[in-house]
């Protein structure tokens, strides 16, 4: 077998930190998650989605840096979406879910935007049927124009948890891929692609989203003076 | 809110059969699963796994109508992938995972060639970092020229379960996709997607790929006569 390792050692990318799994790093947060979802999930299914999201992520990641600390996001999210679909934790105020194909534009303002303008009468989540690494710079921009910061966010495939967990599912432009559960409505938007167009376009989409996210969010959550 | 109501459902999605996610089906999927692996995983664990599996598998499809017998194979692939690595289950021989970008060409000929070689002396799996909709036609055609059907293979998302339970990681230029754990082998193959080629670069592609795979069976499973 010495002619096998030493063949296999000349590949070896276990010297390449940044390829590695940040095991223990994971596993630290996994441990912390599952103490604040004790009594709801299993260390095991915490520890199952922590690693599953850091793979997930990575799939469409450039910058490995931060991956760790957006897969313990990410899992956190995801574990707070199951338990409110599954009835363990309450859920307060109606779920939105925005989901487009790369997660890195339109589904990101939507959400956003209904935070925004919601002011904690609403929650928001987005998720992407193929997402990229990154959020597009120029959506970052037109978005800082409303005092929106969307620097600390970043694409997310679709999952089924939180799909599960919404109450309004929007979905711009992914086609089929968004499963539909029953007892949920469904709202698809037409909307163009801010990907690769110039500020003025992003700011036209941005702004459309806007409106349709008030007028959503005054169905939602109907005011009362 | 009659007005709400009346706005969303024009858009409802829930009178077209096919986008509906086939709830029932994946909870008996899950059911099945979940006395096969009792002692090893919780039913919730389980049952994890079947709907993600649907949701992952669902993204990259075209068609929906086998997804919940598909996500079911996969769910239980990942499991015993997952019981594996955690030693719940015993690893008889060595575990050999390959990686391609689509799991549609390269990877699932690999697999299904050291599966075909190794006579049950290694067991192989396949994965995508951007899996597609389906194996491609004319690979199809290749490895049935060399008696080896793949017509009921899928491609599948690179999940952190099989790269767990692996012992050697091929890869195929998916990058730096796959997060490498300690304790692995990894090596990385320079090879052509077969991908939109002619069937003669199919085939030379193809015995490319099984000649390494033999080369790699030597080494893994020394012969003894």
């Amino acid at each position: 077998m010495s002619d096998v390792n030493e063949e296999l050692r000349t590949h070896d990318r276990r010297d390449q930190p940044e390829l590695l799994m940040p095991e223990a790093v994971l596993s630290r947060t996994a441990a912390d998650l599952a103490s604040k979802y004790a009594g709801v999930f299993s260390p095991q299914t915490v520890e199952r989605y922590v690693f599953e999201s850091y793979t997930a992520l990575r799939l469409h990641a450039k910058v490995h840096t931060h991956l760790p600390t957006l897969a313990g996001r990410f899992a956190a999210d995801r574990l707070t979406a199951l338990a409110q679909s599954q009835g363990a934790v309450p859920k307060t105020v109606p779920e939105v879910l925005f989901i487009c194909v790369h997660n890195s534009g339109r589904s990101q303002m939507a959400a956003a935007l209904l935070a925004h303008h919601g002011l904690g009468r609403v929650h928001s989540r987005s998720a992407g049927s193929a997402p990229i690494d990154a959020i597009a710079p120029i959506v970052i921009e037109a978005m800082g124009e409303f005092g929106i910061d969307l620097g600390s966010e970043f694409p997310k495939p679709l999952t089924d948890d939180v799909v599960a967990a919404a109450d309004v599912v929007v979905s711009m432009g992914c086609g089929e891929a968004c499963p539909v559960y029953p007892g949920k409505r469904y709202l698809d938007w037409t909307l163009d692609d801010p990907d690769g167009q110039p500020i003025e376009d992003v700011r036209r989409i941005r702004d459309d989203i806007d409106s349709r996210v008030r007028e959503l969010l005054g169905q939602l959550v109907p005011t009362t003076d």
